[in-house]
């Protein structure tokens, strides 16, 4: 990713994807919220991936909702296009952060670019209580910090 | 409903739906998932109009799981086609009840028609936690029956 | 919305949704994806109102492919909630327009704003074939004036 | 498979996925038209393994669309779990043929069991058009038969 300087020296994740039937629209094409959906399930990856599992995420009763999110379409994408979405921390607030996502095709095309803001936080009273943000830790920067 | 002799005298719901870009799939006609998102949709709208709000359902802890689920495809939809699931329940069994639905469109065709199997449950320890059954009183069949 | 200086005086369009159980994740809260469901359905349903409905559409062989999209999540919705989707042309380009979309909750909330960049395209060989932009005329960017 | 007995020896396929948060509901289980849309890619998948990729069908404008569709809920999935859609042909009509489909957990839980019945057609003038159903000839079924 030339055109994004990385404010953190991120690790990456790759997140495998296909281009189903069912993900696209009368135009023959990708129906571009599917996009977001791989963005959503790319983050979650990428966070069991540095020990974070659904499952821990569960047991301590975490969430990352989302401030914003926002996609740019390049090429696009057809039933039967495999794909991989690379993830990076882009950067990371006090109780905030940035998630790149680029998704490229199995021949080398990039078919979007996009970020995620999210918060990190913790619900107050179980699953379904209101979240509430949480100061990130130097030890959870610590997981997905390059070198 | 003429072909199904309902085990229970159940009043009926409606729900309004169309068909939208993102619903139909490339060979420009509803993607069949759809019609059991209106379905799911159509159960939680039939309970919140005999009282069991979302809003209700959550401070009760009531869940309602699917046991098993079908439908037959009677009629291609496409983009913009005006419908309205027509439900009802078609028996109650001790902790289970089933569900009919037939999606009318504005212009009288019947597109598809199938029912849902559901169990009445609630968690034991609040969202996420395992759920149990419960026997359905008499005081729950007497909200949806007719006449 | 008076932080936006559209830069075309556009009519309004009003799109009505509401978030259905299958619509939110284990949080309890809206899945961010779906609101741009509804950006989409809302961009459609804008058209149709000024006359180019889906039929339309197919029989022109017309699309309008994303070139970007994003949304800003204000505050979490949850199952029940009823929303309005609240749409206007941002502006003109030679090929591209941007249309704005604010989702109002019924309490006067407003849950998420976002943009879409789209291109006014047609395939040049029925759909499935590759789609070609087209100048957008000033009797197209008529019918979306206001006064 | 023991429960079924198959009127065609199928051939299996072996369509992989996972549950992803967005997939789940506020229950924290999976939303049932989740498995739906699985089914749909697993004969998707299935079809491209035999040699019918989604490009060929494109080019040879065909499509499968669906008569009906049924699906028993034994486990109730949750975000993370590892699963296998195994797919066999239970039988072939004239115009149509029956898919059943079992969704394996890794840990061998049988989360979901259902069936598929799609007609094999073709679409009269290009994508959009009326689909007409076509025999299924015997050049087909060889593809699908084990042993």
């Amino acid at each position: 990713m030339p055109s994004i300087q990385p404010g953190f020296a991120s690790i990456d994740a790759r997140f495998a994807c296909e281009v189903y039937w069912g993900d696209c629209d009368p135009a023959g094409i990708i129906f571009y919220p599917t996009y977001f959906r791989w963005f959503d399930a790319a983050t979650w990856a990428f966070f069991n991936a540095v020990g974070y599992s659904a499952k821990r995420m569960r047991a301590e009763g975490r969430s990352m909702p989302l401030v914003a999110a926002d996609c740019q379409f390049m090429h696009p994408a057809e039933q039967g296009d495999i794909c991989e979405v690379r993830s990076r921390i882009e950067r990371f607030g006090g109780k905030s952060f940035v998630v790149t996502h680029e998704v490229h095709r199995q021949d080398g095309a990039v078919l979007s670019r996009g970020t995620e803001t999210r918060v990190w936080g913790r619900f107050v009273q179980g699953a379904g209580s209101p979240l509430k943000g949480e100061t990130i830790g130097e030890d959870i920067k610590a997981l997905f910090r390059a070198g």
